[in-house]
């Protein structure tokens, strides 16, 4: 029977830049001074935060590549010079094969050098992810002794799936497993990460520490919520969700257990008192999305450089909502609202949106479109559907003016039933360079609303949602006395709908299945269908060369990398 | 030795409907007819053909692979029912595997039935394709015999990769391997091609039917290019490309040479006298390239019902390449085109728009945005580049509010020189539902209207294109004597870098060692990055639900499959 020990290991909670390499080495940099002032031994950051995470197809490039290894290089270097050279660091970064094929790597960086390197073996290629697209997979597993503990490594999906490095550390009988990732957040995704995070260190018969990224990159948001289990899957310490930090924990570890790849230490740490450590506040399941949305938009606007944000202020509760996570995420000075009234527009439109003005202390300003529509109507002679559509569209023109001379990102407003259905305007409504209520259905942007204002009057604050916003029935009003509900069935149904088609991947069958009349469903799927076109901006366009845009050339929006 | 003999295959070089599976079902019974009647034995057809290729995520569907299973045992049933079962069918569809996931399959039908299944092993994941992320591969390779001639089978990426059931059937001593493929055009790919197939026929050492389909899907096109090799690899026969048909081929080949999986019929055929086959016309590079834009446009016109495409006609280049490719497609008198002048447009853009509606016969109008931007312009107090801006979002809301009203399709006329470096206005020339043109760079914008104009005079025609729009400057005419060489490099000289950064994925390094000035690539590759969000589709927002629109829901715009 082998003996026991303590080691002290840092987990470093963080939130890279894609493409900012110099950027995300001073980051690490300041979190290893961080992490050997605390007394660990090792410190652990996210899958790939050298680079920033995901890449995409920046990974084919070999410019970036190669700046990547050398930036490794130069990392491990400093951290020695720096004076943190005997902690040993746990780094990813992106790699190259000896074919030149990118690889999602671990560095392991002792006293200036790069004294092992850990290779991602399973690359999802589902839902968000296209790693199978983008690297070639490692085949081995990882052990390396600090301090007289074996310490194994695995990458993110390495622990999700069976077989590979993982089930060959469960015969390897380590110490101790460390465990970078990229994981975005998703509603309830953290129960499942603890289940599966437990499940391995029993497989494994040890502590494993699961360190996850913050922040935000283009469409996704990580969540933190770095994990430390013991053996028997005990909770050990859990970090708060969407804060960044360094975790120190102290670990009870099995020493000297196992046939390790490389040995960095071997004298064990003599006995010590522990710290303490614990599991942080877990969120609400409304204040988790309502987080991950302000971080969301908060780290589009900041790693693109805007200055300040701008929308259309309709009166309704897409923009009062979109409004106020706005002023949550950038202060409301930072927030430019626009009140566009037509003459379709009903009196409460414009006193709910100056409510909400004034609730959340956003500039705010009215432009009347009416005089702007009726010359182009004079002009275009349009009437109907193309009428409806050249009021917001007017509105977009508006924003993307006012956007052009003053410097702000656009805010579009739209929520994910409309967008699920079609029902918005091409180049009207649709219009910004983010969107940051997309992913919610209409019934959750009530929920968050109430649950927003709910926590302004705890706080003793002004509520930011005007009552009426949320109250009142929703409507374009793009035609006289216009509701949603002429041509959609009423939210609560479509949104059960919507799940079932859409994040369930359910058919026709699973919707009827589920009790909806099967003409109501037939109506829905119609509408999602013929929608797909507008859920894409640029047109598509017959693709002739080897790389054409949208199709085959896919690359992050939110990029710092400057090949020039 | 085994005995020789010989076969009549046939080959169906078709233009099968995402999505549309009783139209798909009808096209190959019709073939299969054409095949019965010249006394093939065989018919082989495409990739997917039931279901149409690429389904992209509808892979993912229960209802829509339920559907291809019902529509492939229907459609056994059809063939015998209709006189034709004693032919041995080939048949591209949406499979499961026993654990319910999509795979991508050819059933073997025959006198009503599918009497074997062969699964696609080489899931390509690069470039336009996501077949590891929809598929889940097969992992046997399948001989059956027919007429006495054992036939292996493989499916497109199945002969690029080596290894799996290709390394098998060469080991097999198949008399015949029969390929179908889902395989876009791409410039020059049917050199690449061609040698493939000579490699793999060499190896398996037996005649090789490599049959593709034709026709657009979104961004795609398809080329035909079926090609016919005998056992060292001499070319027998290869059908014309982009263009739909049945070729018939009398092959030479080995009898009962191997162990077949399955038995359909022993005896071989009687010696017969030969068809003759041959090699069509090979098109020029820039023919193919046209002929595969034609194809591009007029499918996803067609197939997604619209009955007429309306444009903006400045007098340049691209909106008269775009006008000219239109008619080619859609017959002139399903294209509409619009003159837009303001205050900044110089004499010749009205007399060149006016030439080319002449010369191609197109439906004309003209609409002076002079009044309409004024207005805005005193309504919003814009100036500069917002102001330039705003003259190109009005182009874009008059030609949206007439597709509005008379039911156009609106072509975007942008380049992919302009659009790589975000010389485009977003909502402005930016606006529609497919842009021709998207995948050409400025410098082939010309070629193409040059030749365009030569194939006119060979033919004795009118060339379509206007001398002057081919010969002046480029210029976006919105603001005074404004030229593109103000803002860009020669586009000879950003065309060649452009090619390097993007087709090439050439990095900084890649564009300097090829000999451009490194402050130009700089440059260059500053307003490539920068541009990366106006190639977007709807704009980014942050991802909470499962299955968010645009980040993990990639479905194809152009779809018929109907789950109502």
């Amino acid at each position: 029977m082998s003996q026991t020990g303590q080691i002290r290991i840092a987990l470093a909670q963080i939130n890279p830049t894609v493409g900012d390499l110099s950027k995300n080495a001073d980051l690490i940099s300041k979190y290893a001074f961080d992490a050997a002032n605390a007394g660990a031994v090792v410190v652990v950051y996210p899958e790939m935060v050298l680079t920033g995470y995901p890449v995409e197809d920046l990974a084919n490039r070999p410019s970036f590549r190669a700046a990547s290894i050398a930036a490794i290089t130069k990392l491990a270097a400093r951290i020695n010079n720096e004076g943190n050279g005997d902690l040993t660091l746990l780094v990813g970064y992106l790699g190259e094969s000896d074919a030149a094929r990118p690889q999602n790597c671990v560095a392991v960086i002792y006293r200036g050098e790069i004294v092992a390197t850990y290779i991602k073996h399973h690359l999802p290629n589902y839902g968000v992810f296209d790693e199978y697209r983008n690297f070639t997979p490692g085949n081995h597993s990882l052990v390396i002794r600090v301090c007289g503990v074996d310490i194994g490594i695995a990458i993110c999906e390495d622990i999700w799936q069976s077989g590979g490095p993982v089930a060959e550390l469960t015969k390897r009988n380590i110490g101790l497993l460390l465990v970078p990732n990229g994981s975005p957040y998703e509603i309830n995704k953290d129960d499942a990460r603890l289940a599966l995070v437990q499940k391995r260190a029993i497989e494994v018969g040890a502590p494993l520490a699961y360190v996850n990224m913050t922040g935000g990159q283009d469409d996704l948001v990580f969540d933190g919520d770095t994990i430390v289990v013991g053996p028997t899957g005990e909770v050990i310490a859990r970090a708060p969700q969407f804060e960044d930090g360094l975790a120190v924990i102290d670990l009870d570890v099995r020493l000297a257990s196992s046939d390790p790849d490389l040995i960095i230490s071997n004298p064990p740490i003599l006995k010590y008192k522990k710290l303490q450590s614990g599991v942080a506040r877990r969120l609400g399941d409304l204040e988790e999305i309502w987080q991950g949305l302000v971080i969301g938009l908060r780290d589009y606007v900041e790693k693109n450089n805007f200055k300040s944000v701008i929308l259309g202020l309709s009166g309704g509760i897409d923009s009062a909502l979109t409004a106020a996570l706005a002023a949550d995420a950038l202060g409301s000075n930072r927030v430019f609202g626009v009140a566009m009234p037509s003459k379709y527009s009903s009196q409460h439109s414009l006193a709910d949106a100056k409510e909400l003005a004034i609730n959340t202390g956003l500039n705010y300003r009215i432009i009347e479109i009416t005089p702007m529509v009726a010359n182009l109507i004079e002009n275009l002679h349009l009437a109907g559907v193309a009428e409806e559509n050249l009021q917001a569209r007017v509105r977009g023109i508006t924003l993307m003016g006012l956007s052009n001379q003053e410097g702000h990102l656009v805010l579009a407003t739209g929520n994910k039933s409309e967008l699920a259905v079609g029902y918005s305007t091409l180049y009207g409504d649709a219009v910004g360079g983010f969107a940051p209520i997309k992913d919610l259905y209409k019934t959750q942007v009530w929920q968050l609303a109430k649950w927003r204002n709910e926590l302004a009057i705890l706080q003793g604050q002004t509520p930011p949602i005007p009552v009426n916003s949320i109250e009142k029935e929703p409507s374009a009003e793009l035609a006289p006395d216009q509701k949603d509900s002429d041509s959609l069935p009423p939210y609560g149904t479509l949104d059960q709908i919507l799940a079932i088609y859409i994040d369930q991947d359910g058919g026709r069958p699973a919707a009827i299945a589920a009790g909806f009349d099967p003409a109501l469903v037939d109506k829905v799927v119609r509408l999602v269908d013929r929608a797909e076109y507008k859920r894409r901006q640029y047109p598509p366009g017959t693709k002739i060369s080897s790389r054409a845009f949208g199709k085959d050339r896919r690359l992050p929006i939110t990029s710092h990398w400057n090949e020039s």
